[in-house]
C-alpha cells in the first residue's frame, strides 16, 4: 500500500437490527494531512461495543447515525505521529473517537485524554479505563446510588461494563448477583469478578435459580439487557429500588415497540425508580472516574478481561460477534504495534 | 337508633377489580367508649378515593388489606365530642384515618392534625389540604422536580390530585397540559385550573390533539392513569424527563401483569426517569405542604372542586362512581352537620 493511503472500515448499508459483516467493508482511503491545531494519530486498538448497533441505526438515538459510506465511528487508542498543537507531541498515547481506520487527523480538542502506560496496559484505555469502566462507574454510583449492604443485580455480568459494575458494587460493600450466559462466564463471574452469586440464563433451571438468588429482593438493578430476564428481576424490587437502564442487548428491534409487562404497579408499590443512563452526560467528569478506576486496577482490586482480535479485517463481523456472545470480556481489535 | 349504636360501612367481600356497591354494607355497630389517651370523634366528612381499590385488594400493596367484616378504612374529618388526651378538647376539628363510620375512638397519636376553619372550609381538609393536595405537592415537587419553563403533563387533570398538580406547576412557572375525560372536564381544566392546554381522551381526535399539544416534548409527566394514554405521552419525553407514577386508574387488573410497550429504549435515549410515588413516605413533612397549600387556597391561587354526596348510604357505591367518572372534583360524603 502506498504511504499516502490507509485502510478504513466504512458502513456500506444500514442494518435493520444487529450490524453484520455484510454492512461494512474494508476500503483504501487517503492518509490524512494536518492542519493547524490538529494531531495525526496512528491507531493501535479499535474498540468494538454493543452501542454501535444504535450508532448505525436510522431510528432516533442520542447521536447522529453514521452516514452510509462514512468511516465507522469508534473509540480508539493510538500514538501521536505528528502534531500541530502545543499540548501533544509525537510519541504520546491518546484516546478518542478516531474511527475504525489506521490513521486519523483530529482537532486536538476532540482528544479525550492522554494515556499513560506506567501502571496499566495501553489496552485498558478502551475498556476498564475507557467508556466501559466509566459507564460502570457513573451508572452505578450516580444513577444506582448503592449503599453498603444493598443487593446489586447486574445483567451481562461478565461483560466489559457489567464486570466493572459488579466489582465496584463489592468495593462499596454491596452484595452482588450476576446474570450471565453459559457456565464458563458464570464461573468467571464468581472467580474473577467476585460476585456473591452468579446465575446462567441459558440454564434450564434459570428462573428457579434467579428467584432463589433474589429472595432478599433487589436494591439496585444495573440492566444491560432488557427483555424477559429483566422482567423477572423487576418483580423483586425492594422499597426505593433503583434500576439503571444502561443497555438493551436482548432486544433486536425497537420499531414497533416490543411488548412487555407494564411496570407501573411494581414501581408504585416499591416506590422504585427506573432511569436511562448515558455516559456521555458525564463527559466533564471522566477524569474523576479514570483516576479512581486506574487506582483500583493498579492495586489489583478491579479485574478485567479483554478479547483482542487481530487485524482490521476482523472489524466487519466484530459487532455481530458481540451479540452472539463470542467474546469473553472487552472486545478490541489491534491493528498496529505499540 | 339507640344512642349506644352507630352506623358503619363494612367490607363484606373482596372485589377482584374495582370495588362495587355489592362489596360493602351499611350496618349497625356499637358506639365506641373512651380509654385513657383516646379521643372520641364524630365524623362529618368521609373521604372517597381511587386508592381504596388497592386497600381492599388481596394482592401485594403498600398497606394491609382491609379485613372482610371490618369497617372500611378511610380518611375522615370530624369534631371531637369527648377527649381523654390533653392536646384535644370537645369542639376541636380533626382529620385522620377514622374510617367510614359515624363515630371513632382513636389514640390521639393517630390524629393527623387539628383543622382550622378560619381561612378555608372544613371540607378542604380531605381534598386540596388533605392527602390529595399533599400528594400533588410532594409528588410534583419532590419526584417531578419541575423547573420554570418546563412542560408538565397531568393525567386525570381535573381530578382531586391532578387539578392541584396542574396549578402548582403553573405557580412554579411551568407550561401545563391536562388530559381529562369529556368536554365539561376539559373546559374546567382550562377555566378553573388554568391549564395552558387541555385534551379530552374521549374525543375522536384525541391522539392527534395530544401529539399536537406535546409537540415541544414533555419534561414532567404526572401520571394517575397508566395504560394507553400514558404510552402516548411517554413517546415524547424530553432529555432528563421525570415521570411520576402516582396512580393507575385505567388498569383494572394487575394479575397477570397487563402488557404494554417496553420503555427501555425511550428512557435510555432521553435519559429519563420513571418513579413510583406514595405520599405516605412524606408523613413527617405533611405540615409543610398543608401550610403552603392553605396559603395558596386562602389567597385564591389554588382552586378546587368538591363533589359532596349526602349521607352514609351513599358510601357503598361511591368508589365505583369514581372509576365511572361520575364526580367532578374531590368526592366526599357528608354524614353529619358541621
Amino acid at each position: 500500500m502506498n504511504t499516502n493511503e490507509q485502510q478504513q472500515v466504512v458502513l456500506t448499508s444500514r442494518p435493520s437490527g444487529i450490524p453484520q459483516a455484510e454492512h461494512f467493508k474494508v476500503v483504501r482511503g487517503p492518509r490524512p494531512t494536518l492542519d493547524d491545531g490538529e494531531v495525526l494519530i496512528r491507531n493501535i486498538y479499535l474498540s468494538v461495543e454493543p452501542a454501535m448497533r444504535g450508532w448505525v441505526a436510522d431510528e432516533g438515538n442520542y447521536s447522529e447515525p453514521v452516514a452510509i459510506g462514512a468511516v465507522m465511528r469508534a473509540f480508539t487508542t493510538g500514538q501521536v505521529v505528528d502534531s500541530r498543537h502545543e499540548d501533544f507531541v509525537a510519541g504520546d498515547y491518546v484516546t478518542g473517537l478516531f474511527g475504525w481506520q489506521e490513521y486519523a487527523a483530529v482537532d486536538a480538542a476532540t482528544i479525550i485524554r492522554k494515556v499513560s502506560t506506567e501502571r496499566v496496559p495501553l489496552s485498558t484505555s478502551l475498556g476498564v479505563l475507557g467508556l466501559n469502566g466509566i459507564t460502570a462507574y457513573f451508572g452505578l454510583l450516580e444513577s444506582g446510588q448503592p449503599v453498603a449492604g444493598d443487593t446489586v443485580v447486574v445483567s451481562t455480568a461478565a461483560g466489559a461494563v457489567g464486570s466493572a459494575v459488579g466489582q465496584i458494587a463489592k468495593l462499596k460493600g454491596c452484595k452482588t448477583i450476576g446474570i450471565t450466559g453459559g457456565e464458563t462466564k458464570r464461573r468467571i463471574c464468581l472467580d474473577e469478578f467476585g460476585y456473591d452469586v452468579a446465575v446462567d440464563y441459558k440454564s434450564a433451571e434459570f428462573s428457579e435459580q434467579l428467584m432463589q438468588a433474589l429472595d432478599g429482593g433487589v436494591d439496585v438493578y444495573f440492566d444491560n439487557t432488557a427483555g424477559t430476564i429483566s422482567d423477572a428481576v423487576l418483580t423483586r424490587l425492594n422499597h426505593k429500588a433503583r434500576v439503571v437502564i444502561c443497555g438493551t442487548a436482548s432486544i433486536s428491534q425497537w420499531d414497533p415497540l416490543p411488548l412487555g409487562p407494564r411496570l407501573n404497579r411494581q414501581l408504585l408499590v416499591a416506590r422504585a425508580r427506573i432511569e436511562g443512563f448515558l455516559v456521555l452526560d458525564y463527559a466533564q467528569r471522566y477524569g474523576e472516574a479514570v483516576t479512581e478506576l486506574e487506582n483500583w486496577v493498579a492495586k489489583g482490586k478491579l479485574n478485567y478481561r479483554e478479547d483482542i482480535l487481530d487485524g482490521i479485517d476482523q472489524a466487519p463481523d466484530s459487532i455481530a460477534g458481540l451479540y452472539r456472545g463470542d467474546n469473553m470480556g472487552k472486545r478490541l481489535i489491534q491493528i498496529s504495534q505499540i
